[in-house]
């Protein structure tokens, strides 16, 4: 439940940060609401598209199952839109990665908490950048 | 019941067409879930997206709240999506209709189910249109 409202409470900060940005944005129902597997929140402005998969939890590493970055990755792909990995880690906020920053161990898209604090993006950059184009 | 049943049902058979049709595609899921307003679906390819707001009624004429056509017109534009109705009728299928093809009385965007079954594309012209993009 604690984990479930935090996930919930970050969703919705990013959302609302995304929206500030000029963003018509979505977020999409949990397993079982929809018939087909899609990201965690969409992202559109002007025909630009980006699929978020978010993560909301304190840990020393990152780890997000081949199959479901598959399932981002081809998505985005029929989609024509960018795929975000989101990790919001308390008290240090997001960052943002492509599923290239990651590491794929066979079973795992991995990232270290140091590498996703050195390569990620702010949610403040994410913004910056956005509104930029 | 029934009737979300109906409905539910409605959105599925469309999302799965749209995913033929080489979309990626989502369904949002009911107010409450989402802070912001937003479509039914909505499906991306190769960067175009298109937002549907759906109705699965049988009825002589449709009647869409002009503040919430508002909200769909106003998330298209941000989202540089085409909105269109979806109106699934009983026995007669799927008519979808721009925006512009209803009647604005101050309080709703109207059509007749003739008008609809007249202006309205179908399913299959639907996906043909897509797919021929």
């Amino acid at each position: 439940m604690a984990r479930y409202g935090k996930g919930a409470n970050a969703e919705r900060e990013l959302i609302q940060a995304l929206f500030d940005a000029g963003f018509s944005v979505v977020r999409i129902a949990g397993s079982g609401k929809n018939p087909l597997p899609a990201p965690d929140i969409i992202a559109l402005r002007k025909g630009r598209a980006i699929a978020f998969e978010c993560k909301a939890w304190k840990a020393k590493n990152l780890a997000i199952p081949v199959d479901q970055m598959q399932q981002l990755l081809q998505w985005s792909k029929r989609a024509g839109a960018e795929p975000l990995i989101g990790w919001k880690v308390p008290r240090k906020g997001w960052f943002f990665l492509s599923p290239r920053q990651m590491h794929n161990s066979g079973k795992f898209y991995l990232i270290s908490l140091n590498d996703a604090m050195r390569k990620g993006k702010s949610l403040f950059t994410l913004q910056q950048k956005v509104l930029g184009k």
